[in-house]
């Protein structure tokens, strides 16, 4: 059974259930920052190909890097009970371990507002894996995008969340 | 060293490296069919929140559900090199194993044109897993979204695809 | 109790009752058009002032049909479970009854498709009466948007549909 | 004629009568919020079968829910003339009344801005109204879409305004 | 060679000249406005056309001006390192020179905000450009789109910025 | 006068100057391409500073491009009279002239459809011009962008069209 901290918890629904957008009306602007993780698995000629396959260096990055950003304005867009929020700080960046066969992205976003930025850092960092899956498709079509989560955030009333370094046993592999 | 037909298959890179929409003016229209996949893993008593938490069964999924459908829908606008597609047929499906703490979700979506909806797919899995995550998020900060991938396409060119069983090593946590 | 014709007739919930975008995969492209009507109730001295208040006639209703003709093109956007379309042709028209307070509208849609243009023709009836709402709410905010229905539609397997001319009891006002 | 009040009330229309986005840049930021109201009239059964239909009771009412939510969030950009707004809180609710046919809409909006969310409220309430009507239409292609309009608002210069309880003579069907 | 004030004045491109968006969140709240100017060329038959063509005068600039005022409000969504911002004032208005085959466009930005709106009075003026060429280009396709650029500036921290009236000689013609 | 061909011209506008989005639903589809081009004009030290300042070169085309890409999709969102189109290509190269302050930009695009894509290449130039803009001005807030117009178009009834090389005299700056 459910106890009334954890029903309180899905904020989202109201007393029925019901979906609805949970009323900030009465919170504070505050400085808010967020910052997700995630990785797109890929066979490790597929890293090879993009980092150095003579054409400009990172161009897949650099397109990804654009969706990501782009994608975490709409956010409200896409996320049914998301607020509209006015970012003021979006950054993707991306690295590789060619022989593991990885390309990880993270992202960070900012605002000043009443709620936090974790979904916009988590949309990002998703259409960012998103369009590197589009673009490397066409010679890896068993490329996985994983272990997408929320690394910290800062602000609001609920202070600071740094993510433990360990992910739960079926997610790490171990 | 990259040969040709690797070369070939980065196809949104023009020779330049330089991004560029594919052209698929002159391919046929065909019947066109992708299903895809993704995990969103949380503590046991999330799922059961989710599930047995006093309100009507299934909001959670109800609203992930509309979402992924919505970002199906929108895909083209997220991913800078998609083709626009008129979808003529989306599915979002969810299952889930409180005992390991996953929610899995299952994405089918159907077109007839020129090009396949895989990333139609991968999306509608996304935006649903963000949703869901969205909407726990209060109760669970350490959610992750893993596993996405392609289960399975028809249609076009390259014909049928359906992925072999085994995830690779490091994300099938053996 | 409901028999299974009306049972299928919910056709955008599958048979858990979960939504869905139906699959029309297999429908073939014929031409469609749809035919809808909507009100806009107000103050007599509110359409005289649309109508006659010393600007270019019709701005409202410009500023109006363009929104009208602009909503029907996001029909998919806006309505969870509507088919993307591509609209070959949308016309919005309004007509005034100053003595009654009345400003009717029409909306005519068509398409080549799979799918009808119903939604498309009551969201640019929707979206117009909302944006003379908008434009004329500082003068008049007791205005009523009203007897929004299906006029006709043409095309598709169920043929052709002429609304019988009586609206129901209630919405009719006798 | 027009007096002067009724003219400076077309607060859309500048001194030529052409559309601008009336400037708000000099109001303050006040707490507003807005209540809509709508109405989709129906066959009994069809409102019979969405809430009795041996699918997950409120199906229908859910996605309908997601959908005006959604909509709200983007009123500025199918309102022509609507300035952008960071909505605070959205609950949209349904009632019905199988043997009169009905099903009763409310928008619920509220943001802290220099405008009011009355645009928002009323665009909920529309879109979740065409959802309801795009989900049943396969049973009832009579329905009608009915007394849209501003229940109540609170906030800005302007103060709080409660709609009186009658509708206009053709709207309330006396 | 690229001197230190030059480098940081590309302020979208970080170190390694990777694309973000800016971080703005420590900056102030402003009062800002910006105005930006744009002509389409086109033959002097095509603008008395628009001006006296039988229908309601204006029509095209109506048209045109709903479009530009609706774009300012997507910039954000348009050009991929802008901030979302939430405009408070937009204006956008014509003049016509016929003999010269010109008609001159002019677009008028507000907001309170971090930054400013010089991209949204851009965005505008574009826009309504286009929607220009879009309703005449049917009888005129050789129409030039020309000489968009900032007009003036003011508020935030680099202050008040005013166009030398000149432009640079291969622009205007001389 | 206006004569009954030009009259016929402004095909956006029906009988009484009012705007609707042209009938195309008895139109063949047909295989259709269109050229645009534009320029924006700069000082010649910003030129350099794109082209050589020590960052990834080309990473201020990078982005435009995928901003233009991304905007001719949405050409139909953002003209209001356009029809959606499935662009089939889509294609934004830049070149540049320091030595002039020059960068000329080109876009063609593709589609099988109803209706020429003309309106998608101008839009694609349009906005990567303008993100060329946003991302240079902080070091040079006079750059004009300038000479957008049609270089081709082919398809369609209209059959194909190559603009003559001369530019008017007032754009072409002799």
């Amino acid at each position: 059974m459910m106890n009334s901290k954890e029903k309180a918890g899905l904020s989202h629904l109201d007393d029925q259930g019901q979906a609805k957008m949970v009323d900030v009306t009465a919170k504070v602007e505050t400085t808010r920052e967020a910052v997700a993780c995630g990785l797109v698995r890929m066979q490790p000629s597929t890293v090879r190909l993009i980092l150095e396959g003579g054409f400009p260096k990172g161009d897949v990055f650099s397109v990804a890097r654009v969706a990501g950003i782009m994608a975490a304005k709409k956010t409200w867009e896409l996320i049914p009970l998301c607020h509209p929020l006015m970012l003021t700080g979006i950054d993707v960046s991306f690295s590789s371990t060619p022989e593991r066969g990885e390309i990880a992205l993270e992202a960070r976003v900012k605002t000043v507002g009443k709620t936090g930025v974790e979904m916009e850092a988590l949309t990002a960092v998703s259409v960012a894996a998103l369009t590197i899956y589009d673009m490397c498709k066409a010679v890896d079509r068993e490329m996985v995008i994983s272990e997408i989560f929320l690394q910290s955030k800062q602000g609001g009333r609920s202070g600071t969340f740094i993510r433990s370094g360990v992910l739960p046993p079926s997610a790490s592999g171990s």
